[in-house]
């Protein structure tokens, strides 16, 4: 097999067999495919496609290239969700919480990632001391004793996956459907559990920017997991603004805190309690989705909820006085944003709202970027709201890095209009 | 300038301008931009294409990244021909002098190149002593002397093009028209000459299988040549069988001198006064291309054209006694094969006629395979002839090597069939 006739027959149109696409991936980490030829590859894959037969092999031997971690030691379905990445997404600090207080064992493991904030694991180190490398047997018992752990993405993990993300960064050849469905599932299908949830973000803030291609997306990850055997949901969920109010890695958290504690905004509760449904039902812990969401909803104000965390950041050797004092994380410096005419808020550049954290100091442009985990946004009003001159619009909490550029972006990113529209949030479930 | 952003300009179908397209070909000669992003890159090309302006900067940028001939001082307008490779391609062989001998200035550096023979250097190398090696300020001094030159193309000529076609070659990006196009006109640009023809091939012994393949290709590389400011002709030409009877180095200079004393095959005869008309006609030696096709046969009769043969020779040091007597090129062992039944010749796999000539020896696969320069094939019958069992189809000269191999391959390449259809030669010309 020469990897050139391979680039051909992707380049002409032509399906590749799963032998084809396992031979692709175990030689070029061998090194015996060179970059030239695989980026090429990609290339024509973003022309031509690759059906779901083809995406599924592709994410499996990418699986294949490391470790698979097996949950099989630990009793009952394990429920894992991915994000594929928005602003003031918190979701896995208040739904790991909540699905493991009614029974679920939610084995997740994290990356760091780029962005405007860093990836759920700098924002588990907002609180001071929590342990997030874990070896596969103490991550085991964690979920097996407290139905939860979030923990790093072990090194050995889907080697391929990042080859051959570092190449498409620098090739033009991240925007693909194949290649990010078989990127995120790789992983997935590596972290050994067995419902999993996506949550694909479309809009302003997120990269797909409509329904239709956030669709394209998630049902090809939908089918690849099937095809591999797991139990599989995607939300198609609006970044057209923040979810919640707080941006940032600390802020965060406290977001994460108060929403467990039953004092959560809208939106993410919304979101967390239909993901939370879902994982629910396909682990077999209620019958019903209706079911589900009612008592999902209860853990957060009865205390479940919020104990589960307590438990986890115990376990994990996190400092729980932050948890039971979240005023710990806002002691950054202040800066306050008024709006300077009356209306209603019409739109957010959700991704601009992203770069002011950004700028601030909450997450980085490369590996070697140092985060601030005390700095971010904290948005007031969400789309809809009537607005006053003068209201308060937004906090910049802050260590005067990037105080005035983050002032000036985060100006320009509020849309004060005449008009009120409602704001979308769920635009559509696939299973 | 970022190549990665230009990558994704490029893949979402837009124009580059001129500078982005020398930055490309500059920074990747100073091994500025990695191969993995230049293949990527070339990828996109062949699905988004280039227009004419874009085809026409890159094969500029190509030829400004090496040696840039200057044939000024050679007084008169200097002519130059390109074929894009065929079997039994002889034709600079005999159109050189030809054109030379009316009073044109033949300026021609040749390629070694792979296939089924060798390129027109190696053909020469067939005259013993011939030296293909010249300065520039020999070369020029050897057209003006004499009207005509062949030399090997200086290695520090398009640096670029050899770096480009070498990625390609293992990519999968060769086939790509603008990518064919730059790469061959590149070349006709840094060597000088002021009017050029390409000799366009189709047909089942040519990259090009159909007429509009090739037409696509020619129409393209008039463009760049245009706009570079040359005059310029393309013919698109039959390469559904062999052109002339001889394919294998040796054997075509044989054939080539008896053309030159008139006693060539018309389809020879016939491309190459076309192609010399148009040159000639361009070049202002004569008005009309009706007078050049008569004077230019006239060459072949009067020994004018077999004078300037020989005195090419005699400068460039050659055996001329080869010349004199050229049944020295006919030493090799022959093997006749025969026809099997009676019919009419109705198809050629021509490729596979020069697979067979290159099994015995006359072509390469790489460039560190040697020749023999003895060695080849003689198909003894052209398309539409009548075939009477038994009759000679053609004669192999080998040295042993490949002999079998070659015959079984040379067997099945030539189809005998119950109807007589005329062959097509030139199926259009583009100026």
């Amino acid at each position: 097999m020469l990897m050139v006739d391979l680039i051909l027959k992707k380049r002409t149109g032509q399906v590749l067999t799963d032998q084809e696409i396992n031979f692709i991936i175990n030689e070029y980490v061998k090194s015996n495919i060179p970059d030239y030829q695989m980026s090429a590859f990609l290339m024509a894959v973003c022309f031509q496609g690759m059906n779901e037969h083809e995406s599924t092999a592709l994410a499996m031997a990418m699986r294949d290239s490391g470790k698979v971690y097996d949950l099989s030691k630990i009793k009952g379905i394990k429920v894992d969700k991915h994000s594929t990445g928005g602003v003031g997404d918190k979701v896995t600090l208040v739904l790991g919480p909540m699905v493991a207080a009614v029974g679920a064992k939610f084995a997740k493991m994290s990356g760091r990632g780029l962005g405007h904030t860093g990836g759920t694991l700098d924002k588990l180190e907002a609180i001071k001391g929590f342990q997030l490398e874990q070896s596969e047997e103490d991550f085991i018992e964690l979920v097996s004793k407290h139905g939860l752990a979030v923990i790093g993405q072990s090194d050995d993990v889907t080697p391929a996956d990042k080859l051959l993300y570092a190449l498409r960064d620098v090739t033009g050849t991240v925007d693909s459907v194949p290649l990010m469905a078989s990127s995120i599932m790789s992983k997935k299908l590596a972290s050994g559990s067995d419902v999993i949830c996506l949550d694909v973000k479309y809009g302003s803030g997120a990269f797909m920017h409509t329904v239709a291609d956030a669709e394209n997306l998630a049902n090809v990850m939908v089918k690849i997991g099937k095809l591999a055997g797991k139990k599989m949901t995607a939300m198609i969920t609006s970044m057209d603004e923040p979810l919640g109010h707080k941006i940032g890695n600390g802020l965060e958290v406290y977001e994460a805190i108060e929403t467990l504690k039953g004092n959560g905004p809208e939106d993410l509760v919304t979101v967390v309690t239909e993901i939370g449904a879902y994982l629910t039902v396909d682990a077999k812990i209620f019958k019903t989705l209706e079911e589900a969401r009612k008592e999902l909803r209860k853990t957060l104000t009865d205390g479940r909820a919020f104990g589960k965390l307590r438990e986890m950041v115990v376990a994990q050797k996190g400092d729980v006085s932050m948890i039971d004092h979240p005023e710990k994380f806002l002691t950054a410096k202040t800066h306050k944003i008024y709006a300077d005419k009356a209306g209603f808020i019409e739109s957010f550049k959700t991704t601009d709202i992203g770069t002011a954290a950004r700028l601030l100091g909450a997450g980085r442009l490369t590996k070697e970027d140092v985060l601030d985990l005390d700095v971010g946004v904290d948005i007031h009003k969400k789309i809809g709201d009537k607005v006053e001159k003068g209201d308060l619009l937004a906090t910049i909490y802050h260590n005067d890095k990037g105080l005035k550029q983050a002032t000036e972006v985060l100006n320009s990113a509020i849309k004060i209009g005449k008009t009120q529209k409602p704001a979308e949030l769920i635009a559509k479930v696939i299973r």
